[in-house]
């Protein structure tokens, strides 16, 4: 194996050449050695990408794989209104897989790597004991104290969402009943675009005042912004944005939307739109605990915060 | 899960908790936030330990596998001569874990991690397919361009190793031959001390010219420096440090020593320990590329690099 692996990294390497500012030391060394820009804080976040609980590889092409394995880490870094510079991959890999799959997925990685400027900077490789399984790091900056933090949402702040939010989800439950799609027809779950322009946007605008991706779920991700900051909110049903067809149930607690939520005052100047994506108002943080949706009729019910279930 | 996941979340954190000066926001956001020190470049490694391929629930104490899974990445920090500031890791459990395995994993974790300074300042909680899956990422600093590289090393260079090789896969025989081990009395294998202050001195006094930790086994590591260097090497057989009953095959080709490898020219003053390790010279780089082995009657042998097989 040991011999495999050095050669798999000397084609990983040589897909993965490039010049990047940041990016002093990369694969073949024991660390990446990277620059940061000065007066910035560095961001890391890592995610798995297990097969069979992130993916399956019946339903999931390999070139989409290895772009939502990066996507996952771009849009932790999206949240904080960070610049993402590098990523490092640890991928194990079953015997039995081929070296098309492998390519494939590396495809879907670096295109989306190259579209953002991030640089694959090293990781590890191993054989795996059951399936393909990957975890994402990503490296990024920002300026140093201006981080966008999920603890910052005050009673009275509004609360906003990018984009449209279930379709993922939809597509899931598609796949789950069976059905075979297209990939480029479901780009929503296939090929998330992790929003940099508008996390970027937000912290230099100084809009936001708590921020988080929407992974979980709309529902999940609200609760971890409210548990982190004290506080409640109430979202108003018929202002979560989703595509017509995608039921209100998918849009509020569907994952992998990778769409940004996000708080601010009353007096920030949210624009409709970032970068070309719309922003929508969905409801208001409250000083009481809790997550309440609000019907067109004004009827309050409980928001129960439910993850999606894994495949 | 995402209940228990957040619950379990709760729990790292509150074991993990204590002030890191360089870590601004840890657990509870979308990335971790880090202070590096003013004039001094990013180093980030990550690697996977893998039930069933680095480790064995039925061999290794929930303890010790936490500890090694810190090590491996403080190890790669060791090697390039840097500071280790904050650990993340991605944890998949199976279902059937029970918590006082995971309570002892991070005892054995956040043990090391106390001892050498370096936060847990987030990561992934998953539910794994198949055994227990872990990806340590660890992000260090190192004064700009002076981290330890593996590619440094020149036609003359003197190679070096610090401690004794192979104990750890001498516990790897015992173990897969059916004996039970109690683990405090075969530290090298369960409890590996990675070599921070080593690495740390030979780049502040300018000794090495190239550097890498013991990980696949020395033959192997070696070729790493070589590959890297454009050069070859001849080690001395009867200069391998390897403790009384640990076999020569054991010293030359184990893995998972956690011992660092460098090079110096002949006229840098290599003490003959560092910071209570000794320091062993045992061969020389080459330009004529290929790894020998020479024995006390001066016959050369090619020395194969292979890496130890896992379990």
């Amino acid at each position: 194996l040991p011999l495999k692996e050095k050669a798999l990294i000397r084609r990983i390497a040589a897909q993965a050449a490039g010049r990047h500012a940041a990016l002093l030391t990369g694969i073949g060394d024991d660390c990446a050695v990277l620059r940061l820009p000065p007066r910035h804080d560095a961001l890391i976040t890592t995610d798995f990408s297990l097969e069979g609980v992130h993916f399956r590889r019946d339903w999931h092409p390999a070139a989409s794989v290895g772009h939502r394995c990066l996507a996952r880490g771009l849009s932790d870094i999206a949240a904080m209104g960070g610049r993402p510079l590098a990523a490092l991959l640890s991928l194990a890999l079953p015997r039995q897989v081929p070296q098309a799959w492998v390519d494939a997925f590396f495809r879907g990685f670096l295109r989306l790597a190259r579209q953002f400027g991030v640089a694959l900077a090293g990781g590890d490789i191993a054989q795996s004991p059951s399936g393909v399984l990957a975890d994402i790091v990503v490296l990024g900056a920002v300026p140093t104290r201006r981080a966008l933090r999920r603890c910052g949402a005050r009673p009275g702040d509004f609360i906003y969402v990018t984009g449209k939010l279930g379709r993922a989800v939809a597509a899931l439950e598609l796949l789950r009943s069976g059905r075979k799609l297209r990939p480029r027809a479901h780009p929503a779950h296939f090929f998330p675009v992790p929003r940099l322009e508008v996390g970027r946007a937000l912290r230099e605008r100084r809009l936001a005042s708590a921020a988080i991706d929407i992974s979980d779920g709309l529902s999940t991700d609200l609760s971890h912004i409210c548990d982190e900051s004290g506080v409640g909110a109430v979202l108003l049903a018929d202002k979560i944005p989703h595509p017509a067809g995608v039921p209100l149930e998918f849009a509020l607690h569907g994952g992998d939307d990778y769409e940004l939520l996000f708080t601010a005052t009353p007096r920030s100047r949210v624009p409709p739109a970032i970068a070309g994506v719309p922003i929508a108002r969905i409801g208001e943080i409250t000083a009481a605990p809790g997550l309440w949706l609000m019907s067109s009729n004004g009827r309050r019910s409980r928001l129960n915060s439910k993850g999606w279930e894994h495949f």
